[in-house]
């Protein structure tokens, strides 16, 4: 056949889970990335418990489907045939991998759903059907990801012309969720769609989550891409080579102010000065309707020495006192739109964050 | 006596000539800071010459006073009583030292300067007082420096009021002049005065200028003072910890646009966004009259590595795009004043910046 095709582009699928029951769980090792994209093959319960303690798999989502994955391995022991021996490894292989990273609210979340699915089985069904019926729950967790990240990147590409100019901070990309990301969907569902872009990544200081990780998997996908310090963000805009940012968050209260990566906000203002639109990627499990305003969103504070030894080697007068935020929250107001899986929130009010966070699951369908 | 004394802040001296024509000269190893606070004494001009190229000594005034001092080392041969002799190794040193660092432009005034002095006296004097007198040109060009520097603390000073926040970018300060530098010259006179200050440093990526030199020079004399990444400056402002922004300059045009290291063009749009006064400290010896704007001012463009291998290991993946302003410029709209070692330019304009800048030395005495 005489027809042209696009370039093979690598597929960035982080978490794959390879045959059934009794298969085997495969995951990107991002502690290795960039330098090399290294796989593990998790075949016990153990191998997942390490992987997501030494961040191997990290970000949110991943962390969570990784959790849920794991269980059905730690059931994997053929001589698990009595409901009471498949229940007592059950709770001890929930709690274990709820060990692996305490403070990931995901993780808890996903496991739960493994339990209910395992309750609502028990004393009806044999250990093999509920081993089989919570490998299905592992799957549709991921699955429902997935679905999420795919829709967040049709409504935000609709927002990204054909050579359009980027800027992204940190990394909202497929390495911490299923497959395509948040804000990095937008990217590549307009790539899918025939849109040349040209993405700006800022490395983002202190932890470099931009240069390690998003910068590789834009690379990967053979997007245009130029790395810079979160310093020349600015620079680069008022050269007029970005006519839109697009950014994760980790939180968003019931007004749209957004926590996300610190040096979030600086981008936000600078962008507003700029009259660039700064859009916010994020699903609506994102938003957290208890909190009136981002003033209730509490900013962790994180180590010196990420930023006075950040790459292995001491940069900084010992003893100096160090200010290290992990995040800051951009107000509403910097927020031109919400992408979200069920649309865009926009203009970013109380009462659309309202509409679209607490839309029945019925209007998600139609979308 | 019952008194009470200050405590005692050691003095950081970058460049010290010790003795007479026969004397030695005594640099800060910049390169060790800010691990380790180590001099070289510098017995010949070769060892200068060294500090020069393998930058122990850098920023533009200092690199001018060392290799003036240098001529001196260069001259201290026995043999040297021939004024052909004399007149050959003058010429010989001079040219040596300028090929240090070919592109410092600071370098060649200064040996200018010596190589007039010598000029002057050729004929009239005897080589051991044209050696003598060349120390002496040396010493009033470090002289001058230092006065400038302390001229410019005194009148910037009076812009930072007590308990004040400020908030600085890169390093202008005393390792890059002769003592207390442009900038934080502001802050080391207004802590002299009394004043108690706090000071919020950027690291100033990619080669974090601001936690290896900023950072040691203001920890060294006793000022409280706090390193954050770039990135956090805007949620430093947002939380109402800076009442203002000092950096130095390294090119100022006519109507007062100034370029600094890439970034400050950030900070001054954060500064305008959050309503904190914007100063640039600079001598006047930075303006460039002949420049009608900013916009004329060349962008040197730096080596990717400097980004993707910062310190000493590779944080991004192999072969990505980078760019990597080394500067970025300030439009005179953002600067609140220009703080100069002959008073403020306040508001920025070009009749200003004329008027300051063109002001006779007679005016200059006076201030």
């Amino acid at each position: 056949m005489d027809r042209q095709v696009a370039a093979v582009k690598p597929k960035v699928e982080p978490i794959r889970w390879v045959g059934d029951a009794d298969g085997k769980l495969i995951l990107i090792d991002q502690t290795q990335l960039p330098l090399e994209l290294r796989e593990i093959e998790c075949r016990d319960v153990e191998t997942v418990w390490e992987a997501i303690r030494s961040l191997r798999v990290r970000g949110a989502p991943a962390i969570g489907i990784a959790a849920a994955y794991g269980v059905t391995l730690g059931l994997q022991l053929p001589a698990l045939e009595e409901p009471r021996d498949f229940e007592d490894r059950l709770r001890q292989v929930t709690q274990y991998l709820g060990e692996s990273r305490p403070t990931a609210v995901n993780l808890f979340w996903a496991l739960n759903r493994i339990k209910q699915t395992a309750a609502a089985l028990r004393g009806s069904e044999s250990c093999a059907t509920i081993r089989v019926a919570l490998l299905e729950e592992a799957q549709k967790i991921h699955h429902e990801d997935r679905e999420i990240c795919h829709a967040i990147g049709r409504f935000g590409s609709e927002l990204l012309e054909d050579g359009t100019g980027v800027l992204t901070h940190c990394n909202a990309g497929g390495l911490a969720t299923s497959e395509y990301g948040t804000a990095l969907s937008t990217f590549f569902t307009a790539q899918d769609q025939g849109k040349q872009l040209h993405v700006f990544v800022d490395e983002t200081r202190p932890l470099l989550q931009g240069s390690r990780l998003t910068a590789w998997e834009l690379a990967q996908r053979g997007i245009d891409t130029t790395l810079i310090c979160d310093s020349m963000a600015a620079q680069v805009m008022r050269e007029g080579k970005v006519q839109a940012v697009v950014t994760g968050a980790d939180r968003i209260a019931s007004n749209g102010d957004a926590a996300n990566k610190i040096g979030t906000y600086s981008i936000a203002v600078l962008a507003q000065a700029h009259g660039i639109p700064f859009y916010v990627a994020a699903p609506t499990s994102t938003f957290d309707l208890t909190l009136e305003s981002g003033n209730e969103i509490p900013i962790e504070q994180r180590a010196a020495r990420e930023i006075t030894h950040g790459f292995g080697r001491q940069t900084a007068p010992t003893g100096i006192s160090v200010y290290n935020p992990a995040f800051d929250v951009t107000p509403a107001s910097h927020i031109r739109a919400i992408i979200t899986e069920r649309g865009l929130i926009e203009p970013v009010t109380r009462e659309n964050v309202a509409r679209v966070v607490r839309m029945s699951s019925e209007n998600e369908r139609s979308s």
